[in-house]
């Protein structure tokens, strides 16, 4: 059964928009970064890596985003062109802007955090006028990201994106992706989510971040499924909640729940696995599969990229993801 | 018939939500400002006037706005209270913002501007969790106005309002009432105004404001049907486009298109046609006049206002109005 | 015995940097502002004031400054004209900044206070290299205002026309004129100020604005003598202290002090008060008169501007003020 | 012959107040930042670097400063104690500020550019409060850099470290380091360097440093000594102006000028070259030395740097100064 029903035939599989940054991971790692001496470069941002890892199981995928006019700005550009996204509205600033940075520091495998540089960053100065409704009426699914709606410009042209989206028939996903410290307060974060998430057709996002839409709420017992029905009185086909170790659970419009198998790894570091479940998952079900399959091939991606020391160069294949899927059904994987 | 139901048995008629702020209108007119030497103090902002029309009106009244911890925000206060108006959720400003200023310079009957002072005022730092969720409960009708949205908090507030309002089944009106000067950009502007006008039962506005909203639409002719028909598409009921001298036409969802004659007036200046015209016409309405008799009845009380020297002070009650119709019916009052 | 050497013969005689805004002064006093209805507008802004006192008085003047492109500036540039001040310096602002405002409040002669407008004001909007080298160069005395060092670029163009003054041999007056909610912080004021005051030598203000000068300074029992010493070590010739009620007492760099005799006033309200002794205490060092009789002038022109409702439009000529002095002594006055 | 006079006995040597950050050194050189992928971290910013330069050559140094409360801050912190600096007023910023970063790009020895994030740094967050006077006055030497002065508080900080240092008879050295992405205009960076200058014994920059503080003065010739000679109608006894490859040329207030020899350098880059060379010239002026020697041991500690892939790292000891100066004149170094 199908929950949600793609466009058929168009140019593009997947469109995102949003946050395109860099990555400054640790190489010396499990030990605080004060005692980091060195630092690998990578493409960056929530957006960014789920369109790479879209990109690598094999979908025509294209990104909506502005990057700085300078040697990172340049280097994100031609990454994503070498992974063949196409980079016709990733627009190069003009205001001086920089490119957000994000060191990771990996004490342990379940001892990470990000030092972040987000201001006055390019991904934030994207205008409404710059998005191309063309592209995204030639796209069958459109993605934002929770980050985008933080600033103005950027917050309007992810508005106008959903309103080009709605008008040529779009499935649009919500990666909420909520990062505090580009935010204001929570009101004022809870007010834009909400009138995002009222027009989206998927919405992913972890338990917190739902807390944080029902700010001015009732929901005192943070129940899922009432989180879930909220959405479904818009437009909302499914809605996936995230439970940390205790998995996830997606509702369906029609009151279903459904949760998904996990697989061991053995962990590096926690930092994208967010971002490679969506891109296994939305993958799935852009084959018709059913969810729960969906589910377990965004689990095994996200494995994979938790196993690795980098987000986006990590992201896996199809046959990477079957690969280690059989492994892990084999039994040759287990957890670290 | 009636195109729009109002909830009954309400403690309150009409709610406004948005700017307070103060007049300063020339007492010398009819010479430029430099001219001027003196000027006298009244209430102002446009959702305030309309919620004192509504007052003289003999409704049940109540406004959620901020005011200065000034003498200017304790005199709209007491002003408020004087007219009869709820103000539990006017809430005083503790930052040291300052009352927003509107000196009027009336140099002819058709020659009026304004000089604003609005850096740093009050009304534009309502806060989301000060607008209270109990108060637009109680409420048949919220009205809206642009000027609210133009920057945070307040626009927050207002989005939160919306959901209020539609959460309790209140009729909600919005005033369009766009200022460039407190905007950013015409782009910024359309999003915010497209997302509030969304979720209204019953849109007010002049042919340029709705232009405005249309930067990324195609509208190339400016199309009243065209235009009032995206609304319909959301939530509108009612969509009144208003093109100055040469009246105002009213659509509804059912198709039909409505004007109303207008009355002669003894001009003093412009300022307050457009409040006093809203609240003359959301009163027929509420009273379940048709359509062009509620517009007949805002043209009235326009006529009035715009007789006078100040906006707010000048609203005229029911008997007023209805003495100004009679009087033109008889041929007593004539174009100045 | 003359302590400051004036230049002889130059084109203009005094030159004041800074502020230049509008008053809009209680018609109803006595009472709070709450219960005024209507305002009368004056020029205002204590260089401003000083400028045209000292005008009045006779002397030839100009004024360095900004105003906004808009009916209040242009209100301002014509009073100037109009009392034949030079203001081929003051610049009009082209960025769509404001006028500064001062609301009056007399609630009593003694108890009146002032509500500012100060955001975003054209006076502050002054940039360096408008100021005119030659201008300064043709000057006797250029006066400074410490609200002009509040903010950039406004705090950088006195820096620079206190380069200019000591470039060319002109006597520098500093009116502390110390308005707090113009600042960041007392630390941030009390290093500009003391920047600026190393370079001048009269500098005119309260016990209280020398001692926030003094915040990093040793000075605990708050010494007028160690405060002019200070001064002494730099460029100042003269230093009055005032202390309100208490009179002034004024230092010179031979080490005397001195204290002018007060004179009594039908005081209607304080404003003005320093402006205006500041201008009758230069005019009279510049008459080449001793110190307390140029504190006893200042003195007796600034009794007739508290006893009228203006600051600026109050400024006595000599006549005014020899009348004033001759009929205290002959006992017509007498302190209401 | 000593041109300046430095106190005696005193608990440290050198202090400097400004600028510390993180450098982040490109590890494959000699191609453009695109394609560098993996970066090396270093302390940086110039006083940062000299100060580590003077505790090199055996000095008594303390910092004054302010570092993010993050693991760059803390990295920087620990980098200056292992080091020998005194850190006691280096303070940790609580506002959420970050470490400002400078990434190189070396495409070839004579093709070096940097890329900066200089947005919400805690260096440009020190306030005048919490510089400590008594450290200032336990130094012989306090060194101020231009880029502290870009921005409040930072800027009123340093002039209050002037303020001290004047008070407390400690010889001011202004290394200008003039980086214009941090100021808003040439004329605002031109009045603050030149009110700072006024207060300094010695003043070392390049010609075009010079050039910008002159921005408003009359030296159309770019004369080297008409620029020495306004500073000495000031503070200053020595004014060192650098001409790149030709050398730098020392003014004395006695009226002579100097110039140094130059030592030939196998060049990886020239980040790095004058903060080593101020660190080996005031090294030997605090020892004594005639000028010429002096900036010989500037030079030479420059060429050590500059012969280095880092900066703060490579500051040498007097060994390998003197090391370096032995095997030039053996002629074992040649220019790369």
């Amino acid at each position: 059964m199908s929950y949600v029903s793609f466009p058929a035939s168009r140019r593009l599989d997947f469109t995102a928009i949003g946050r395109l940054c860099i990555d400054l991971n640790a190489n010396e790692i499990n030990r605080p970064m004060e005692e980091t001496m060195t630092f690998t470069k990578y493409v960056g941002g929530s957006p960014a890596n789920i369109t790479i890892g879209m990109s690598r199981l094999g979908m025509k995928t294209a990104f909506i985003g502005k990057i700085a006019n300078d040697q990172m700005g340049r280097f994100i550009h031609r990454y994503l062109e070498n992974n063949g996204i196409d980079t016709s509205n990733v627009v190069t600033d003009d205001t001086g802007a920089v490119t957000g940075l994000a060191f990771t520091e990996i004490k342990s495998p379940t001892d990470c955090s990000i030092l972040m540089y987000r201001d006055h960053v390019a991904d934030l100065k994207l205008q409404s006028h710059e998005v191309q409704e063309q592209l995204i009426a030639d796209s069958r699914v459109l993605l934002i990201s929770g980050t985008a709606l933080a600033q103005s410009p950027s917050r309007e042209a992810v508005f106008q994106a959903l309103t080009y989206a709605k008008r040529h028939g779009v499935v649009i996903v919500f990666d909420l992706d909520y990062r505090p410290y580009t935010w204001t307060s929570p009101e004022e974060t809870a007010v834009y989510y909400n009138l995002a998430a009222e027009k989206c057709d998927i919405i992913l996002g972890t338990r917190e971040e739902f807390d944080m839409m029902e700010t001015f709420d009732p929901n005192p017992e943070h129940s899922d499924s009432l989180t879930a029905q909220k959405w479904f009185d818009f437009a909302a086909k499914i809605v996936v909640i995230k439970h940390g170790k205790q998995g996830s659970i997606a509702y369906t419009r029609e009151g279903l729940s459904h949760r998904a198998e996990s697989y061991p790894a053995q962990v590096v570091k926690t930092f994208g696995a967010g971002d490679s479940y969506a891109a296994g998952f939305l993958y799935g079900l852009m084959q018709g599969w059913p969810i729960e399959q969906s589910m377990g091939y965004g689990s095994a991606a996200a494995c994979i990229v938790i196993s690795s020391h980098s987000c986006s160069d990590a992201m896996p294949t199809v046959e990477q993801v079957n690969d280690y899927i059989e492994r892990c059904n084999r039994g040759e994987i287990t957890v670290s």
